[in-house]
């Protein structure tokens, strides 16, 4: 992981308008991570965090354009986005940014075949993607199917290639279940990557290339638009080193010591996104 | 892994006597490995390499010290010595030095209480262990134990302890048995590293203390001892790190761009265990 330092800076004048809440003003877009922020998972389809409801209402009723991106991978875009709308949020397909189909793209530019260490409920979303004869590798979060045979399968078709390409959609430690710390996807890819002694090409946040599709897909230039995460790291981090302002929530992975954190200083922190939307709004006039 | 570099140097009389096969000549011991140098493993207790019988023989009847220096945790030293005696070589457990027996004088040494990620083979090497309340995880090549279950429940462990420790059974990360490529415990190793973001403590090969408990058996020096294994880094590298010369054979997981590697020269390159042994008994005039 790259290290990315950024600290908020006060114009001549004393005010704060290139950093937090002051580049609120000249924002045109927000762009918001999903667990964490929206809701916490967990049992069924999770819960969500109070205030975010009503914080995405005013958003898309705002003059500012709005996407998600989310390093998400145990489901469909389709059905991710419907779970979402079972938890009342106002959002549509076509708004939020998943790994999978950023990968598929890559597949399609590159002519590449992947072999799936994926979720079940990420599969449909390769249907269309041609998986004869592999020459590459997807990993993603495969939770159970993480078995010993599973890993030994892709590392096996990684080894016989002559130039072993591996992809892993996000690059997460672990994360959070109502039973439990769970092992995440980057956990198997570095296990892939010493394997094969070979680097694997991460599709997601932190990547840049990822948010930059965002950006392209909103029509905005970096210091345009805003992250807010929970990840300080992946989100925080990754929008600052795309030129983006990124402000991280006091809600789900967020942990005290992120705001000592040595490398990434996010612009700002705010206790949820409920806050961060009030005082962007604020700053706007509204 | 650290990168050694040692190459095959002449006196200034113009003479290899440093060098192999020449340092044969002042030699006190040899450490053999033994998956790839005795035998290859596979069903059963696998098949003796064309030879090796004979010459651990021979070397037992010189006035050479002989210790056997392996990375197996897949079982005690017990059955493992048993295997091979099996296939007729000439062996005593004491002269045999696997991880797991290190590893426990480790523990005691440090207090230490581990979860293990162990093969169910080598569980009963820690009977003796008291295992409540662990403060440090243990994993070795578990194989089919590494199912997304245990590796999650290591994780926790770990992540669960203020100071965690990680020991692994040798870095390895692959090998091959009948039914094609395996992954070793390295890959679990590095997998846990990243997940909890600490460094493991690898005992076995190459660690330098592994190799120093073995020297310290015998009694002797370093420059005293050859190593003998198929193993470019773990063993030919290791040994070398050590202080002792390191000679590969071409047996086992031996491959030819071994002989063209960037960072690892071997002392000498010899087709098996018995060119070896039979170089080594001539330069001594039997």
């Amino acid at each position: 992981m790259p290290l990315y330092i950024t600290r908020m800076r006060t114009n001549h004048f004393g005010m704060a308008d290139s950093g937090w809440p002051g580049c609120a003003k000249s924002l045109k877009g927000v762009i918001l991570d999903l667990c964490g922020v929206l809701y916490d998972s967990g049992e069924g389809d999770g819960v969500a965090i109070p205030g975010s409801i009503e914080a995405v209402k005013k958003l898309k009723e705002s003059d500012l354009q709005l996407r998600f991106c989310t390093n998400e991978t145990q489901a469909t875009r389709e059905k991710f986005v419907a779970k979402l709308r079972r938890l009342d949020f106002d959002i549509s397909v076509s708004e939020v940014f998943p790994p999978a189909p950023a990968a598929i793209a890559v597949l399609k530019e590159r002519g590449l075949r992947p072999h799936l260490l994926v979720h079940d409920g990420l599969l449909p979303e390769f249907d269309s993607v041609d998986k004869t004869n592999p020459n590459c590798v997807i990993v993603g979060d495969a939770a159970e199917k993480f078995s010993y045979q599973n890993l030994n399968e892709a590392f096996r078709v990684l080894i016989g290639l002559e130039k072993p390409v591996l992809f892993s959609l996000g690059q997460g430690r672990y994360y959070k279940e109502t039973d439990g710390l769970k092992l995440d996807v980057g956990v198997y890819m570095k296990a892939l990557e010493y394997a094969c002694d070979l680097k694997a090409e991460v599709i997601g946040k932190p990547s840049p290339t990822f948010f930059r599709s965002v950006l392209n897909d909103m029509g905005l230039k970096p210091h345009e638009v805003l992250m807010i995460g929970d990840d300080l790291l992946n989100d925080v981090g990754g929008a600052q080193h795309c030129g983006m302002k990124g402000v991280q929530v006091r809600t789900g992975k967020y942990r005290p010591i992120d705001e000592r954190h040595p490398a990434v200083t996010a612009d700002g922190t705010v206790d949820n996104l409920a806050q961060a939307v009030d005082m962007i709004l604020s700053q706007r006039g509204h």
